[in-house]
This record gives C-alpha cells, sequence and structure tokens, in this order.
C-alpha cells in the first residue's frame, strides 16, 4: 500500500472501530510505512493504532515514527504498556527515547523495568553524544569458541527473536574480550561438529566506543560489514554498529557538512546526547523560527566580514576617482579570488570528512594546490587581459591580468588551509563555508587589486 | 596488521620468495587491506602475490583493489587464471570489470567463459549508467514458495558458495515474478516443516531496473534492508542491490553534490558506463590534470556571469563618482543577497537530493521562503543602516538599510528556485552552485543597490 492509501484506511477503520481489517492492514505493510503513516494522526490515535499492532511488530513500528511523536505517544500510553514497549525495543533506539523522555517521566519508568534493562540504558546513556558509543546497541548475539557449528546455530536460534542480527556473532573469551568474528553462513556451510574456534575470523575490524560516530561508518563502508564490534578501555566487547545505522550516520554527517558549506547552521533540534543524527530536522518540517535562527548568525557575522573590504576601498577611494574604470573590474577579480577558494575548501572539507586527506597530507596538498591555482590564475589571466584592453587600454590589462594571476592564487591557498587549520584546531572543518572563504578572499583580493593599480598606474596613494 | 606492516610483509616475502609465510599473511588479513596494500606493488607483483592467495579469495581480493590497478593486473594474468578469477567474481564487479577492459580484451576473454556467465555479463551490461541495473548484481539467492523451511535451508546452504547473500532471499512463482521475501532468521525460527509461502513477507519493496541508483540506496535506508530485489518491465526479478552497495552510491551522491555545490566538476574518470561511483577519484590521488580540468571550467564560466555586475557598476558610473562613499558598501550588500541565496540553495539541492522535499513542494517552499528573507532581511537592514549613519549620513543609511532588505529576499529567492527549476528540467540541483548563485545574486544587488541610490539621493541617471 502506498502513504496514502495506508493514511486513508487507517482513518477508515479508526472511525468504524472494526479492528480485524485494521490488524491485517498493519500485518500487510512495513513497519517504516506504517510509522510514516503515523505522522498523520494524533498521539491518541497513534496509541489506538499502536494497541492493536501484534505485541511483536510494536516496537518494530515504534521505532520507525519520528522523535517528537514518539515522545507524545509515550505521554498518552498507559503504564503498563510502555513497560512492554520500552522492553521489547532495539536497545540502541530505547535509549534514544529514554534520553528524550523528561527527568519525572524518566523517573517513572526505570523502576518498572527489569534491572538488566535498567543497567543497559545506565551503560548505554553513559557515552556522549558523537561517539560510537552512543550509536551503538547492546543487543548483539556473542558465542564461545568451544562450540561445534551446530551448536552454535542452535544457540543462535534461540537467542534470534531478542538480538539485532545474527549473521554477524562475535566469539568471546570468558573476560568477555573480542577473539574474532563468524557468520551464519560461515556456521551453516561448515560440517556440523567443527569448532567455532576453526571458522572464525581472527582479528576482525572493531572499533573504540569513545572513537567519533563516523569513523564507524567509514569502517562498515571499508570492510562491507553487517556489524562492528565495539569494545571499551578494558578490552571488553561492548556493543556493535549495524550497517543500517552506520548509513544514517554518514547521511547525517554528509547532511550536517553540506549545510555548513553553504553557511547554515547545523537544521537539528537543541541537541538531546545520543540522537543527533535521529533529530536532524527534515526541510520540509523545519519551522521558519529554526530556518531563521540557522541562518541569521552567518548572514550577519559575514556582514561584518565584508566591512574588511569596504575599509580597502575606502582606504584607496582617491585611486577609484582617478580611475573610475576600475570599479568595472571590482567584482569580476574579487569574486574570483572568492571562487577559486570556495573550489579548494569545497574539495578538502569533504576529503577530510571521508578520511580521504589526512592532517599529514597539508605539505602535499599545498605544493600540488600552487601548482594548479597557478595554472587555473593565467588562464583566467588571460581571459580577463582581453576584456581589460577592450574596457580601459593596455595599463589596465595589465593590472587586471596581474591581479587575477595572484588572487586566484591566494584565494585558493587561503581555501585549501582553513579546513586544515580548523581540523588542527578540533573544530568542524566544514565550518570553512564557502560564503566565509569568499568573504576573506574579497577582502584581500581588493587590497591586492587596488594596491597593484597604485603601483602600476602610479597613483599617488591616499593619505 | 595495519597496512604498513601488510605492505612491509609482502615486500619481504617477495624478495625472499618464501610463499608459506606469504600465503599466512594473506590468510590473516582482511581482503579490503590487502586490496589496499597491493596498490603499492606494480602489476607483475600483484600478479604473483594474487596467484597465492587461496582460490576462494582471490575474487574477493581483487574487488578490493582500485579499477585502475584492476586493469593492469588483467593484462599481466594469464588467460587461465584470468577466466578462473571472472568466473569466480561477484557479478556485479564482474561487469564493472568487463566494461573497463578494451574491446580486443573482451573478445578473447568473453568465448573463453562458460555459456551463463556470458548470458549475464551481456544482461547487466545492457544497464545505462546511472541506472539501478548498472548497479544490481545477478547472484542471488531465490526460493519456491512451496519448499518447507527445512528445505529451503538446505538449498541455500548448497548455493551459498555462489551468492552475494543468503541473509535476505527472494520468493518467485514459476514465471520469475517476485512474490515475497524471506529472511534466513525467519527460515531458522520457523519449524522445520511450515512451508515458505506462510512465513514469507508480501508486497516487500522493491525497484525498477531503469530507475536511477540513488533511489535504490533511498529505499535501502528507508526500510533498513540488507537487499532490495530488481525488477524488469516484465515484473521479473531480474537482480538485487545490497546494503553496502547502497552505502557506496549514497557516498558517492553526496560528493558529487557537494562538488558540485562548490562548483568543482565530478572527480571521475571519463565515464565508463556502469562504474561511476567506483570510478569516482580520491582526492588524494587526483591528478594536477584533472585537477585543472575539474575546476577551471566554472572559473571562467563565473567571470561571465561577473561581467553583468561590472556592466551594472559601469551603466551607474556616475551616480558613483558623485557618491564615492557608496562604494564602501558595494561588497557588503551585494554580499548579502548573495550569501542568503546560497544558504536557501544549499539547504534545498540537499533536501531535494535525499528525497525530502518534491518538485511539487516549491509553492509551499515559496511561501516559508519569503518569510524567512523577509525577517533575515529586516535583522540585516537593521544593522547595516547603523554602520550607514557612521559612514555617510541618514541618507545613505536609508538606501543601504532598503537595499539591504530587498537583496536578502531576492537572493533567498533565486537561491531557493534555481534548484527546482534545474530538477524540472531535469538537471542536477547540485548544478545551481554556491558560486553560481552568489554570481547571478551578485549582478541583480548592484542593480538594486545603485538604482535606489540614483532614486532616494535623487542622482540624474547616466544618458
Amino acid at each position: 500500500m502506498t502513504n496514502e492509501e495506508l493514511i486513508f484506511t487507517f482513518k477508515t477503520l479508526l472511525r468504524s472501530k472494526e479492528t480485524l481489517p485494521m490488524k491485517a492492514a498493519i500485518k500487510r505493510s512495513h513497519p517504516a510505512d506504517i510509522g510514516e503513516a503515523l505522522a498523520h494522526f494524533s498521539p491518541q490515535e497513534v496509541a489506538t493504532l499502536i494497541s492493536l499492532t501484534p505485541k511483536k511488530r510494536r516496537a518494530l513500528v515504534f521505532g520507525y515514527m519520528d522523535h517528537a511523536l514518539q515522545r507524545e505517544v509515550v505521554e498518552a500510553l498507559e503504564k503498563p504498556a510502555l513497560v512492554e514497549l520500552v522492553t521489547h525495543m532495539p536497545h540502541d533506539e530505547r535509549v534514544d527515547l529514554f534520553q528524550q523522555l523528561g527527568e519525572e517521566r524518566q523517573k517513572v519508568l526505570m523502576p518498572a523495568l527489569a534491572k538488566a534493562e535498567q543497567e543497559d540504558i545506565r551503560k548505554l546513556t553513559a557515552y556522549e553524544e558523537g561517539t560510537v558509543g552512543s550509536i551503538m546497541t547492546s543487543d548483539y548475539a556473542v558465542l564461545r569458541s568451544e562450540l561445534t557449528a551446530q551448536e552454535a546455530i542452535n544457540h543462535l536460534r534461540m537467542v534470534a527473536p531478542d538480538r539485532e542480527t545474527i549473521y554477524q556473532t562475535f566469539v568471546i573469551n570468558g573476560d568477555h574480550q573480542l577473539l574474532g568474528t563468524v557468520s551464519l553462513k560461515d556456521l551453516i556451510l561448515a560440517e556440523p561438529d567443527t569448532k567455532v574456534s576453526d571458522i572464525m575470523t581472527l582479528e576482525p575490524p572493531f572499533i573504540r566506543a569513545d572513537a567519533p560516530d563516523e569513523e564507524a561508518a567509514q569502517l562498515i563502508a571499508k570492510y562491507d560489514l553487517l556489524a562492528l564490534p565495539v569494545i571499551n578501555g578494558g578490552e571488553k566487547l561492548v556493543g556493535i554498529v549495524t550497517h543500517d545505522d552506520a548509513m544514517d550516520v554518514s547521511k547525517a554527517e554528509a547532511d550536517e557538512d553540506f549545510h555548513r558549506m553553504g553557511a547554515v547552521g547545523d537544521l537539528s533540534e537543541p541537541a538531546h546526547k545520543g540522537t543527533v543524527s535521529a533529530l536532524a530536522v527534515s526541510m520540509k518540517d523545519a519551522t521558519i523560527s529554526l530556518l531563521y535562527r540557522k541562518r541569521v548568525f552567518w548572514l550577519v557575522l559575514l556582514v561584518f566580514g565584508n566591512i574588511f573590504s569596504g575599509a580597502g576601498i575606502a582606504y584607496f577611494e582617491d585611486t577609484i576617482a582617478a580611475y573610475i574604470a576600475l570599479v568595472f573590474f571590482l567584482p569580476l577579480l574579487v569574486d574570483s579570488g572568492g571562487n577559486a577558494g570556495s573550489q579548494s575548501a569545497t574539495l578538502m572539507v569533504r576529503a577530510l570528512a571521508t578520511g580521504d586527506v589526512r592532517l599529514k597530507d597539508w605539505g602535499s596538498m599545498l605544493g600540488r594546490e600552487l601548482v594548479v591555482a597557478g595554472l587555473l590564475g593565467a588562464t583566467m589571466a588571460v581571459a580577463v587581459s582581453l576584456l581589460g584592453i577592450w574596457r580601459g587600454g593596455m595599463e589596465i590589462a595589465l593590472v587586471v591580468a596581474l591581479t587575477m594571476q595572484i588572487v586566484v592564487i591566494v584565494g585558493s591557498v587561503i581555501g585549501m588551509s582553513l579546513p586544515f587549520l580548523l581540523s588542527r584546531l578540533r573544530l568542524d572543518p566544514a565550518s570553512a563555508s564557502a560564503p566565509l572563504i569568499t568573504s576573506i578572499a574579497d577582502a584581500a583580493g581588493v587590497v591586492i587589486y587596488f594596491a597593484m593599480a597604485t603601483w602600476i598606474l602610479d597613483i599617488p596613494a591616499a593619505l
């Protein structure tokens, strides 16, 4: 059923109060579609619809609802229904939900949960936002190396309903340290009495719980993993990151970098620990007030950046008054430096974000950038000198061509270096947004242009 | 072993010609790491190293090598070794490799392959670059609905070695039409004599082979799938897209949009059909010539864009000469319009790319944009009018404030509309790069500013 059909069916059935066809409709639809459709109903209606969902699928459907709705539905649910729901949610989604509840509600819910659940929530909430720990889940499947393949399969069959995945399992020793991994495929293909220790993969890729979450996504992409094991300081296995969560992290990172680069703040609600990616607001749902707040900071800041350009112009007022024709080339020259700079910054920001280029590569990147920018500047200088001859004669053409060569190189070097500098200062390189680079390169361009003109055209400088 | 250790080990062993420790090193390392390490060896050395790899893992290691090296190694391999390698590669990687070979080499290789392989390659090469067909693989596992769970597991055990995944399998009828899907987990949890038809999921998400590849990635992310079934015009199952390939597509799309937005061309080598994402060159490996070519087009194009700004300035030379103080505010006002525009464009490009906003939403987005831009413009106008009073008095302040209000609105509307327009024309919305928006908004800003000044300051216009 399409989204519209599902919404229509739910509306009709809510009105008629017939539960059987409702259950059938819910059974036939993918939980992601149900979660999406539920956004069109009131929290009370959603609570009713959730109660008609087979128990096994409730937590699944709930996990696909957006976080604002989850919070409201939680308020509308009776305590026993809530406890039952929370108990069956995947551990990573459960802790996300928990952190969004008010402190009061947390205090009511916590004692109603089983000891193991309480302990699990406490552990997972301890990790800082943006770390692997904040996105990992603790409902993974482990095996001991002494088991045979057949025993391992029997064990997995038993625990499967409560595990996020049984396709990739983790072999541990008595101290819960990671020895290796084994896939369900390997277990199925092995002779039934082969030992797990004989088929497991040694030294599998892993990550520490305090590493940045995007590194987990990078490892999962590099090694084509279904699940990446997470270990703590004591080398103990504490969780896994699954491929679907990695995909969400990559998308959230790409969105964030993209927005920063365009000088827009992060489109997320005030941070709730551990729920960064999930809470990023879709563009369609962003309120006017949110959009205003995320854009105004950069716009106003950049105004002050431009004051330097203005001051540069004011300083050279006499030069401009003497050769008013120079103003014709002002936007062109100044923007070219900014454009070259924002190109370099774009390439570097993305390359640093994907781990393609590292901090130590700055030197070699700079060398290459100088060559590329030199060539680009020369090309542009030739193009613009023709325009200079036509509009102002040979002398103006010379000023314009030389300026172009220099501003393209200066802009490019600023553009490629700023992301490295920010990265070094442990700030997000994507904050070297195109408009920021443009503003800096603009101010540099104004000074270079008029200094060049004053020198070549032999105009007495101001003062 | 780290990358450096692996390279060192390979180097030592290649010199000593001891094959046993080499085999051990290869066995202990992840194929992705081996593939990465091999980039440091000559094609002849790689061919030697490949021949020491256990047959079962050769195709796997080969799949992780970069495409340029793959081509060279293929030239260095003897025909029987090549046929054996190609036969065992995953079908999607095999067809990518095949398309990179010269026509001569294709003609030599093709008849040496088994009929089924020839047929498979022919079918997969038929899909256009950028479509789902060009990234899907044909080595998926199918089941008939009459089988019992136990029979299904036995069947999967038999075919597993040649299938990309057995965790998600596809149930088909006699005409190879998709009836549903069943996961290995469901099969393992079911009673052994339950029929597949009783446990399969009906109406699973699917995609058509001629749909754009990023739609497959979006569906996989939305439904948290391991594999998405692909059907052709006749509703027959023709392939699957796996989660790891979807992740590569998302990354390639994000890179591409990011680069376009920064006015940098696509950093891929000349297109080979069906290998877009795989051939995208890493920033670190990009040659000077490639970087020059990808950047020069936009830079030169934008110069011509700026000529309009220059022409606007030239037209108002008298106004400028009369009030040289106006030039102080030129960069500031003009850039603010451009900055507001590139913010709007950034938000829209990403929202359109992720499917968050659709073409039909233009109207509602425009309404909201006008309100947000109006508020932003008002804020900026207040800020800049203070500066106006200080630098030029009340009249200048009025000109500057009014101009600011208008350019921010105009810039924002241009910025948000251009991505929609490009999308409508079936062009990539990301081509509405920040520098392009800035150039357009700049030219508009110059005209608005000086027209406003001429009108309010009552200067006789040129002519």
